[in-house]
């Protein structure tokens, strides 16, 4: 604490309180807070009072009590591993960052429940790892699985690869333990599934990024291992194919069907032309190629036939020209290894603008269409990729800008507006979402308001309002606070 | 309107305003609302100024306009099915009484989306037909499923036999539309299945019972039509073998338990005893039987040997003492009657107290023990069922009084509210809630308080606050208005 010399008495007597409460190794005040007041792609930068690390509900209690008496405002943290800065300070340096990386027990698991419960802090990965060691399985699986924690994925109502099949994170959250503003401790983490009492509250805390109360543990449900998986690509000239396939498979699969991911030709070439030790299956490289997933939970081999008879179907309907079927769990891997190389050959080839926009799946041929028309008209030189979960109606619409024609600052935001304004546009045109994934932050508050407009703004900051009257949670998250007062 | 010869002025002035927007074929002033301010039990009875039958959304906006500039209550209405009161007015005569049955269109069916929309007065029925017929299939069945309303599930968030496999009501909603208590409508039907843009607005009008405001139309997920099913019966000796059978069974099956229902050998006795034409497949009735569906997407016959496979491993670990698999559709309705039977037996056989009440899976054994010990010593002589989906966690402890004995109202009375007590006490002992289908309305207000706690109750009280800030929407249901105001 002596590196803080601007705090003022106040402050220092507010951060020996943080320190009473937490202990005097789990407060950072100096130049150790550095990492935690700006994002991990070195894109937002704010300041903080000091970076309070609680190892149990009862601190975190606490801590927001705290808060409360003294106005202080509150930023929760998990992994800090957001894209959109949710997790990061603003710059006036009065903030409580808030880290839950020292709560991150496992708090129970229950095959007979279906159920594991976990503190907030606890990495993705140790959870997805100790439901295997159960024989269990933990759906949720993303880039950041390693280092993102259990409550920032609550608070952001993440996605990842497997939504197809087992849904967001909101589907998989059966219960709940928040700390509300005034430091009220809730708990909801008996892992009903069934409840017909009143308003289903934690509904609200799950991709509120933290603006209404800390999440502190959760119980969240796991399933059969998957015993059977049949990994395969297929080659076609068009989206309406692909989203046709999608539908004949799934009637007869039906939730099989644990990923089917889309990418373009472009894709494919960038993939290949910049990143190291990638294949295609293929001669030649499709105008449009398909990675899709089927498990089972029963043991066995009966799946592949399966799968092979709904490919054969498509094939005579002459919906796709090419496939392979992984043989190997290796063949399975190299498939997967192309699609996850995707971020890396985008970031290499030049400035990745990339989306993460939805739209239903029926209006997912529509978009891939306008987007590429509206985007070719306005940037007629640059790639132009597109890939992602077609099932989830998420496909990611990119254009990579060339370096050195977009060095200049001004030059590449006013592009970079550019092709988020056509992508926003062309999505709410299709009744779509600006964001699937990756949440709004303090990036994204002018884009959630032009997709959900006015009246859904205004209702969330009422809601806002009746929980969080003094504004402390996560301020300048979401969306700004009203302007005319609350009626 | 020349029946309702109590109105003053002011109230002859609204009904003529409520006529200008519906119609004067589609407003109810007189006896004609009878139906309409009592439940189908008989149990609640109430009055209203009018029964309005709004053709469209903007109708119902109009209504809930003229309800906020002239301070006039209002009480949603589906099919008037609930057990709870949550649909019948006060007896102040002052409501206006808000049915849908009017708004029952088919509004769009997506197989792509895997998306069936209807506007909320849809009957339940209907729309499962409507889905059977595009190949699809719609889960959501209960008993009242001929004459509910899609809008009061929702407001409800009602369960049935499907939820093990598919989830409650919530689970089944992908978009709302909603009118708010100022006649704001909310256009949330988009049936976007990832969307990380601030807060699930919707979320709060699943289960609200009306109090927040009008559901007028929903988009639901409709799945892969089931094209093999397997249906069994159990019979054991212990809940915990019958939670034992439930994992392993699902550890291989997955996804494909759609129905796992238990019934303890007095609900069996009562069934055989009060009703005609069930027959039950085992020389004597078992301590337990369980009554287990599996089913599948794919054609052809390959499920039969999975269950039978599972079913052996379960005999051999000595979890059952016998079972039948049926091999005809007319042996497995032959099951699923003596399991719909149960109602009319137990309400046959004396004076049925029955609850609704859930506790987590590994709870079940302990729930079912506790309650029969306790209330056995309230009451040595009555006949004692437990019944339901033990799946779900949600087995209904049922005391079935003896209708000579229990004549006197007090008597009756005190003695229900005995048992309400002892099933309450040991579920809420167990981390379980006291409504997992029906509801709360306002027969359960107090059971309400005692299963949610104060601190749940006045959050819910803010946030009706926030958005319906005069109380209007079915106010009396669910809580109470708060005592102190709201900081």
């Amino acid at each position: 604490m002596t590196e803080s010399g601007t705090t003022n008495v106040t402050d220092q007597t507010i951060l020996q309180r943080v320190t009473q409460i937490v202990g005097p190794s789990n407060i950072l005040t100096g130049t150790d807070m550095d990492p935690f007041v700006t994002d991990w792609r070195d894109r937002y930068h704010g300041r903080a009072l000091c970076v309070a690390r609680p190892g149990n509900v009862q601190e975190v209690a606490a801590l927001m009590q705290l808060s409360a008496r003294e106005g202080i405002p509150v930023v929760p943290q998990g992994g800090n591993t957001g894209l959109c800065g949710a997790a990061t300070p603003d710059d006036s340096g009065q903030a409580m960052v808030i880290r839950l990386d020292r709560m991150n027990r496992i708090l129970a698991i229950s095959a007979l429940d279906s159920m594991i419960r976990v503190e907030a802090g606890c990495v993705l990965q140790t959870l997805q790892e100790t439901a295997r060691r159960h024989g269990l399985y933990f759906p949720l699986s993303l880039g950041a699985e390693g280092s993102c924690q259990i409550g920032g994925n609550i608070a952001t109502n993440a996605g990842g690869t497997s939504v197809l099949r087992y849904g967001a994170m909101r589907d998989l959250v059966l219960g709940l333990e928040v700390v509300l503003p005034d430091g009220t401790i809730c708990d909801w983490l008996s892992p009903m599934r069934k409840n017909t009492t009143g308003y289903d509250l934690k509904q609200l805390f799950i991709g509120a990024e933290g603006t209404l109360g800390l999440i502190t543990a959760a119980s969240l449900k796991v399933f059969a291992a998957p015993r059977q998986c049949v990994t395969c690509m297929l080659t076609l000239d068009t989206v309406e194919q692909a989203l046709d396939i999608f539908a004949r498979l799934r009637a007869t699969l039906g939730e099989r069907i644990s990923s089917f991911e889309i990418m373009n030709k472009t894709q494919v070439d960038v993939v290949l032309q910049y990143t190291q030790g990638n294949t295609y299956p293929f001669a030649t490289v499709a105008p449009w190629s398909l990675l899709i997933e089927v498990t089972d939970t029963l043991p066995g081999t009966d799946l592949l036939p399966c799968v092979e008879d709904a490919l054969a179907a498509c094939m005579e309907n002459d919906l796709m020209t090419d496939a392979v079927i992984t043989a190997s769990e290796a063949q399975a891997q190299a498939l997967w290894r192309l699609r996850h190389s995707v971020s890396e050959g985008n970031k290499t080839a030049g400035i990745s603008v990339a989306h993460d926009t939805a739209v239903p799946l029926s209006r997912q041929a529509d978009f891939a269409r306008l987007t590429q028309e509206r985007l070719r008209a306005a940037f007629p030189h640059d790639p132009m990729p597109m890939l992602g979960h077609l099932g989830d109606g998420n496909i990611h619409a990119v254009v990579i800008l060339n370096r050195e024609e977009y060095a200049d600052d001004d030059q590449r935001k006013a592009a970079i507006r550019q092709i988020n304004d056509i992508v926003d546009d062309v999505t709410l045109s299709l009744g779509g979402v600006i964001s699937a994934e990756h949440g709004v932050g303090q990036g994204n508050v002018r884009r959630l308001l032009a997709g959900r407009g006015e009246n859904d703004v205004r209702m969330m900051q009422k809601i806002k309002m009746a929980l969080d009257p003094d504004w402390r949670m996560n301020a300048g998250k979401l969306f700004a606070p009203p302007t005319d007062g609350i009626s």
